[in-house]
This record gives structure tokens, sequence and C-alpha cells, in this order.
């Protein structure tokens, strides 16, 4: 075993994208274990956009210390246990950081779960569309959108690791699903492997006429992972007591101007819109598990990753998300 | 019978508080009636923030059209009848126009009610508590919030004709109700007459400190009626998982800059922000207005009326809303 351990340390708070010396590559010792902890090898790192929330300020969590290692989540495995509850062997999801080892706590508030060996199911799923993405998707659509048959679903950052789960399960209950991506090889990724009923690259000049065209009927449901100038055109083609699921902003978090939604038309076309956070529904996570998981095996739920290798490669990868570069799920190999 | 009606009619889209020449009173002779039409004599004219809205956009009903006929909410007596449901001597309520006659006609889109009779309570009730303002409040609190036993209720705007009838409603589903209202007259009345648990009067220079005290469990209900700086103030206490009934926004309506809410609380705070209009209950008003009637009988709902003279002072009247002149329902005698 190495006795280094690569840590990326937030240095300074980032304004728009990260820029060098924001996080900084350090080394420290592995830590010895003490009596009732795990040390873990980390495989593969997620990448989420709410990690750039994480560097900027207090939100849900609090934000990062100047100073501390990055808070990440991350596919790792147990190479040595003085742990009651994991062994050498173990997969592990969870908290991670944005290293190359961890210790599992006994007692730690943010616990870790064990990863189910699956044939032919990829082990990396497990951060992806049967993690926390994929959890997130699932509580947003059942919880907050409770799509009904025939209604029309838009969802933006529609090729993402969140937003293609929540189009998916936008069919699996019978709507007509339009997802908003920004290239032509995303696009085609939803509408032919995906299923999605059409997708719209908000980079050509003409695509609020081909979201209009999309949705002949209006939109009922708006799965919202961008805000901005996509979020107004959307909002635009709501229906009457349609629903906003506010999962995230990601045009909004590299921004200085908060995003926002109009309070006149929430009254004008009585609108709820609701945000939402996966940290709620811990006590159910099992049963979207086995739900995620069965439409996985039936073939109903698909997903896609791009791996970026290198744990040096954390921070550009973490720009990928603003910049559009990932499809699916977002993962730095370590 | 005069022969002359004199109507307000809009000339002018206003900005900010209406200006002289925004309405302009014109007279036109009273119309002859057709067969199934009546005629009535409008006693009571209804004043309402939405429309100063009216006056000057599209929103849930099309905007005013210049040199049309000011759109108004009222009480009127009929005084002639070719109408099938409306005989001579009938009070009604609905939309009247800013005008002293009113035909009614036989296939109205804007349907008028007849107004019952019931002893020792004030037809002009029935454009107030029980009428659009009251039933507006009805379904916000009953449909929309939703209030729980022990459950803090703020209402901004709570002297006004809507706000101190959905803190009541509070009150009687066991809320502790705090009232944001712009007088100390006001806020004597709020927590004197009508039973709010406490009530600020937003221009004392300390009213945040106040409110915090006032509400030491958090918020878990916004009913909101101002916007801006009130509401900034009452969605930094609100409870993770609060509902915000967005009934309007008052102090936006005079203003170019939309009025708006941040995305980034609905996540943090998971918080579920609702618009709505009485619009939309039409099947359930004499539900509502039985609920209402029932509560106002036991004494459980109390309303009170600031009453301005004569229809040559209604762009007065209307700018009062936004200035704070009146308590409980405006209205202007006719």
């Amino acid at each position: 075993m190495d006795n280094v351990n690569r840590q990326w340390r937030l240095m300074r708070r980032p304004t728009g994208l990260l820029a060098d010396g924001d996080l900084v590559l350090s080394e420290s010792p592995v830590p010895e274990l003490q009596d009732g902890q795990a040390l873990a090898k980390v495989k593969y790192l997620s990448v989420d956009p709410t990690m750039r929330v994480w560097m900027a300020m207090d939100s849900y969590l609090p934000a990062v210390g100047i100073g501390d290692v990055m808070r990440a989540g991350g596919l790792a495995e147990v190479i040595e246990s003085r742990h009651t509850l994991f062994k050498k062997g173990d997969k592990i999801v969870g908290l991670t950081g944005l290293q190359e080892y961890a210790v599992i706590e006994g007692q730690s508030k943010l616990p870790f779960q064990k990863v189910p060996s699956i044939p032919f199911v990829s082990e990396t799923v497990f951060l992806g569309a049967l993690g926390m993405t994929g959890l997130t998707a699932y509580f947003g659509m059942t919880e907050i959108a409770k799509p009904q048959k025939g209604e029309t679903l838009v969802v933006s950052a529609a090729a993402g690791a969140t937003g293609s789960v929540a189009g998916q399960i936008g069919k699996i209950h019978g709507c007509r699903v339009v997802g908003i991506a920004g290239t032509d090889e995303k696009c085609s990724w939803l509408t032919g492997e995906l299923g999605f009923d059409a997708a719209i690259n908000y980079k050509h000049p003409d695509w609020k006429e081909k979201l209009a065209a999309a949705t002949p009927n209006g939109i009922d449901i708006d799965y919202e992972n961008v805000g901005g100038e996509i979020m107004a055109a959307v909002l635009d083609r709501m229906n009457l007591h349609g629903r906003v699921v506010v999962c995230g902003f990601i045009s909004g978090y590299t921004k200085e101007v908060p995003e926002q939604i109009s309070l006149g038309l929430l009254i004008v076309k009585r609108l709820k819109v609701q945000g939402f956070l996966i940290l709620d529904y811990g006590a159910r996570f099992t049963e979207a598990a086995m739900e995620l998981g069965k439409w996985k095996m039936m073939g109903k739920l698909k997903d896609r990753q791009t791996v970026v290798e290198g744990l040096e490669k954390a921070p550009e990868a973490i720009n990928m998300l603003f910049t559009g570069g990932n499809i699916g799920k977002l993962l730095v190999k370590v």
C-alpha cells in the first residue's frame, strides 16, 4: 500500500468556473486506523453540479471549509478494516471526499452503503442511475412531479445523470417526454437509446420553435435542472396548473445573480414550483433503489457514463459539467 | 331614473401609481334594455389590487382595452329587468364595471350572483369577507396552504381584505398566526379584534427582529400578498418544507421589475411555492361561502370596511391600496 494520500483541498471559493488554485492537490500520509475504523481506496469519484455549490456557500450542507478536503461522493474498496460493518474487499459508495483514500468512521454521520455485486451491472452504476443522481430523479418525479399518463414532461440537462433518469421515469409513467440538451449527439442518445419522444438542442438558433413543435399540447411538468433562458422558454409553454420540479439550476451556479422565477407567472398559470433534496428521503432509499433496479433489469432504465481518467483531472471534470462536456453520469477514475 | 351613466374608462396603461388621465370619467346614456337583459344600479364598487394588473397587461384575464370601461366588481340593485333570472329589487354582485349602471346580459360570461338578505349582515360583506376576497383567502388557505394545528402562519398585507380573512382561517385551523401590516392601528385591529397572535408593523425600523421574536419556531406557511422586502424577510425564516401561497404581490404591481423568488432558496429549504386564482374554484363557491358564512355567524370571522364616498374618487381609492390607506375591504360607495 502506498503511504501517500493525494487529496484535493479547497483553497479559495470559486467565482464562475473553477480556476487554477481554487482546488489544490496536496499529499498527506494515509492515516493509521483506529479501532472501529476502516480504510477504503477510492476507485471512482462522482462529479456533480452540487459540488460547485458546496465550494461557494453554506446551503443544505455547510460550505466546504477553506483548506479542507473537497467533499465528493465516490465508489471505494475497503482495503483494511477494524470496522464492525465493513470488511476488506467490500465495495462501498458514499461521501469519500475528493481523494485517494477515505477513512470510514464507526459512528460516521455520512454513512456509506455496501454495493451489491450484480452480474452484468457495472459497480459504477451505484454512483449514477442506481446512486444519488438516479434516486434524485426518482423522488423528484414520483414525489414532486407525480406524472400522469398522457402529460407532457420537459427535462432540461436531459442527457445528464439526473435528467436522463427523470425522463425515462416519465416514459415509464406514460408521459410524452421532451429533453433539452446541448449537442446533437446528446439529443440522438435521448431519442434513440432512451426513447424520449423528442430532444431539442438549445444551441440551434430555432430551438424555441422546435420546443413548441415538440410540445403541441403545452407542458405539464418541467423537471428543471438548468434555469436561466432555458427555464424561461419552458415556463413560457407551461399549461395551467403545471408543476415545476426544482432539482437544480446549473446555469446559475457559476453566476453572481441569483436564479429566480416570476411570481406573476406563478399566479397567472397557477403553477406549483417545488424544491426538494434527496437528503429528505433517506428512509426510502431502499424502496427507490429496488424500483430503479427493477426498471434497469427490465431494460426500461438505461444509463451511460463519461469517465475522466486520473484524480489530477478532477477540477477539469467539475468544469465539464458547466460547459456540457459529459453525457450521462460524469465520473473520475482515480 | 337618471339617463346618464358615469363610467371610468381606461385611457392609458399606468406606470407606477395611477396618474391623472390614466382613467377618465366619461358619460354615456343608460342603455335601452333588450329582451333577456337587466339593468342594475351600482351601489358599491370593490377596489382590489388585481385591478392594477388588469389595467397594465394581459394576465389571467385580458387587459382592459384602451377606451373601455374599467373592469371592477360591484354590488348593484336591479332596477329594471327583462331577464329570466333577475327581477327588479334583486341585489347582485359581480363584475359590474367601474360605472353607475351595469347591463346584465342573458348569456353573460361574467355571471352575477344574487345576494341573500341576512339579518344583521351588511350586504357589502358579499364584496369582502363573503365575497371574492374572502373566497380567495378560503381557497388559498384550505387548498394551497393546508394549515395544520400548531404550525406558524405569517400573512402579509394582513389587515387587507384577503389577508385578514386568511389569518382568521389560520386561527380556526389552530395555527399560530402573525400578521404584517403598515400601521400600528392595523396591527392593533389584528391582535385585538381578529385574535392574531402577533402583528408586526413593517414601518418600524426593528420589524425584522420583531418578526423573529413573534415566530420563535420559524414559519411554516407564508400567505403572501406583498412580495419584495417583506416576502424576503418572511422567506428568511421559513422552515424546511414550508409552503408559500402566492396570492399576490402588491409591492410589485406598480414596479417595472418583475417580482421573483429565488430557486436556490426553494431547494435549500425544500419549499413549495404555489400560485392560484379564485377563478379555478367556481364550482366550489357555494361550499366556501357556506363555510365562511358559518364562521361569520359563529363570530370567528370578523371583517371591516373602508368606504370611499363617490364614484369620482375611484382612482384615488385604487391608489390607496398601494399606499396602505385602507383597513379591511376597500369599497367605493357610488
